[in-house]
């Protein structure tokens, strides 16, 4: 049992998916739950866009890694420096899979909540932010000390550019530092967003721009260098790597410049008394100087081990499979009379495996509860941290949403799958959601602390 | 494979000691290493102050759950329902382990670090802090907004007791918020701190105390109503739950009034556009204002299962267990000329099965390199994150440590294990030690890329 499991990363045989027809294995596949008309059925997990299942390979590289597993950049033992290799070699696979610059950092966070808070905690003095209000809740709400312009929800991309052109053009302080925050792909809506148009728009007036690719990640290849932002965040769980870890990449010099993120061991590089007594602290400016205490190296080693297997497999083949799973659930929808999916650039925008839609005289809450008893089907429903974006997509006031007793949508059903969601589970999904609004619920529902179950 | 794994958790069996002489079973027990000088051995990992293995049946745990993975508080399906359930009722668990009140809230974090960070970022303006110059910097930096009074090392758990004392009668504001943050074992010397004493004087001048148990739980029983302490800080990874998550339980007041540690979802109720543009955030006063982003599920499960696991198996026993190796190392020590083993409280000091030490004409690193290069053994080498403590147990100037080429000790040797340590491997590490003082390195060494290599 000497052998570094490390080795064993790069074998593209492990990820065996049988052609672009068959999905990537993930855990949980064979896991089946019971049914609320008796009986169980396999579980189908279709809340990717919230947490996706972690890829058998990842979790497969994390297993043959955990015994070995030992203390980074702290231990001179055997399996202290093969943790260390093992951490820095996932950094540098993360930088890889983004196409990250020669100069770019690669900090490893908990999500790309933590990724976005760390940028706005090393945003410049005076720094102004532009950001749209249909992002999700972790790139509308960190910019706490900054001047932030909200955009209103654009129609189309070009409005979306031509929005931020025109905000930008009137900036506050045309010389001083800015950063625009956009989505790669909407958590809401599955659209996918200018990215490059947006950072050309950003570093002609002087901005720069970091991409929440959260949800663009897992489905579609991101480059850094290729789309020309400066910092790129993302999350491991829902990159089919869910142990507790995220990315914050991109350009190193407000990251070097600013205050360590969390003060600590790691990110120090000495501390000593003064003759005052107070304590002088010189910090590291690679990215130790935002990641103190001790890393989560089985976090990072999944991240870059889901970094390795999508990039092995290849997203040319990813995209063609989950595009045609995305037209067998729009298809689907638009054939069941009363669901409207909700869309802002409309039905030509590209998009990932994330749908969101609501049903004429369904509570979505109810209904989504009918899919998980009736049908096994794991849904979500709510406002999906994306509180105004919803509320311009539905109109009327979604915060007045209840349990399950209300008759109307006043929130959204949100549908979303990846690279290990087989044909089965959408074809079913979408068999789901017709039978339901044919025959209605077999089940009465109530609410009971705050959750819908039978009566 | 629909049973859920939860209900496997509580069984004590799985714990299977084999009575109070036995190790708990842990990962990598069977891993063996190669050594310089041919062939290879079991590793020892004597590095548990800064990473410890996972329990077998932590890793057990997540290994039964992680096919059941799933969005946390954030979907309808089966499997986000049972996620949902296991995140809260590993919270649950840990407050139990901690013996908190009932009002106290326990927040995941990603380590003691962060945790610290946290309670920092949530002081009431104008909090005096008062902090031992003896800390690990995770306790002694993160008070960066805060008046902070740096204490001189103490000689005597008494000394330290009267200088608190003395220092928070002379505080500036007597009136103010105060807060003192004190280590419950040394991350160097292991010796334990005297916390209810310390609770008592903060409290008696109106000061809170946090203690960072980040070296204490691990080893020792820690109550957080019996100590009298406010909060408590530990994390995962020392925990033998090495899955990227902490923890900061105790008071809710000043959690509830502080800004949210990261702005996001989860973390936030409604998010609304105003009138003129802005927008207007209501959040959560419970744990989840400072967990924004998606909890790390399988990091707090993890934490949760070591807590049992621990609590299952009976501190009584752990306790005398590793005092037994703590006495063995400590004997085999005074046993070997030019060993001198890092103090502040002195011999009778109770302490955990944490030392360090320095051997008269050895570098530190070089001294360990030959550990792990010839025995197989892994120990850290350096300032351990606590360079004024340090420096204050060898004199000189550690800063001064470089390669393995200086022939001093100015840095220091930290030997480290717990409750997954088998005798064999701190009699492998005594005998090591007397080893290498009485015959010398086998292999010459020198500096390669900061490490200590075979020459």
């Amino acid at each position: 049992m000497s052998a570094c499991p490390n080795t064993a990363v790069a074998d593209p045989a492990r990820c065996e998916p049988g052609g672009p027809s068959q999905p990537l294995p993930v855990l949980g596949r064979e896991v089946t739950v019971p049914l609320v008309t008796g009986g169980e059925v396999a579980y189908a997990a279709l809340d990717y866009a919230a947490s996706a299942p972690a890829l058998q390979r990842v979790w497969d590289d994390v297993a043959a890694y955990a015994p070995y597993y030992g203390s980074v950049h702290r231990g001179a033992g055997y399996l202290s420096q093969l943790s260390t290799d093992l951490f820095e070699n996932s950094r540098a696979a993360v930088a890889e899979f983004l196409g990250c610059r020669p100069d770019d950092q690669v900090v490893f966070t908990r999500s790309t909540t933590d990724s976005l808070n760390l940028l706005a905690a090393a945003l410049p003095g005076g720094c102004e932010v532009f950001v749209f209000e249909t992002e999700h809740h972790a790139s509308l709400l960190p910019w706490r000390t900054a001047r932030v312009t909200y955009l209103d929800a654009p129609q189309t991309p070009g409005q979306a550019v031509a929005a931020l052109e025109g905000a930008l053009a009137d900036r506050h302080d045309p010389y001083g530092p800015a950063l625009v925050c956009v989505t790669g792909a909407s958590n809401v809506t599955g659209e996918i967003w200018p990215v490059r148009e947006l950072a050309a728009a950003a570093h002609a007036h002087g901005a720069r721009i970091v991409l929440d690719a959260a949800q663009l990640a897992p489905h579609h290849p991101v480059d850094i260098a290729e789309l020309d932002v400066d910092w790129v965040a993302f999350s491991g769980h829902k990159l089919y790597a869910p142990f507790g870890a995220g990315v914050l990449a991109g350009r190193a010099d407000w990251l070097r410049e600013a205050e360590p993120y969390l003060a600590g061991g790691g990110a120090s590089r000495t501390v000593a008394r003064r003759a005052d007594g107070g304590v002088d602290v010189e910090w590291h400016d690679t990215a130790a100087r935002h990641e103190a205490g001790s890393p989560n190296v089985i976090g990072a080693y999944a991240i870059a081990s889901a970094c390795r297997a999508l990039a092995g497999f290849g997203f040319d083949a990813l995209v063609a499979r989950e595009q045609r799973l995305v037209d067998t659930v729009r298809a689907g929808l638009a054939e069941v009379p009363g669901v409207r999916v909700l869309s802002l650039f409309g039905d030509d925008s590209p998009r990932v495996g994330v749908i969101s839609f609501v049903v004429d005289g369904w509570n979505s809450s109810h209904f989504a509860a009918a899919l998980s008893a009736e049908y096994g089907i794991g849904v979500r429903d709510g406002l999906f941290c994306a509180h105004p974006l919803v509320r311009a997509l539905l109109g009327g006031d979604p915060e007045q949403s209840a349990g399950c007793g209300a008759p109307e949508a006043l929130n959204a059903i949100r549908v979303s799958f990846g690279a290990g969601t087989p044909d089965e589970h959408v074809e079913r999904f979408v068999r789901a959601v017709r039978e339901l609004v044919r025959d209605g619920a077999r089940w009465l529902y109530r609410t009971e602390a705050g959750r819908c179950v039978p009566a």
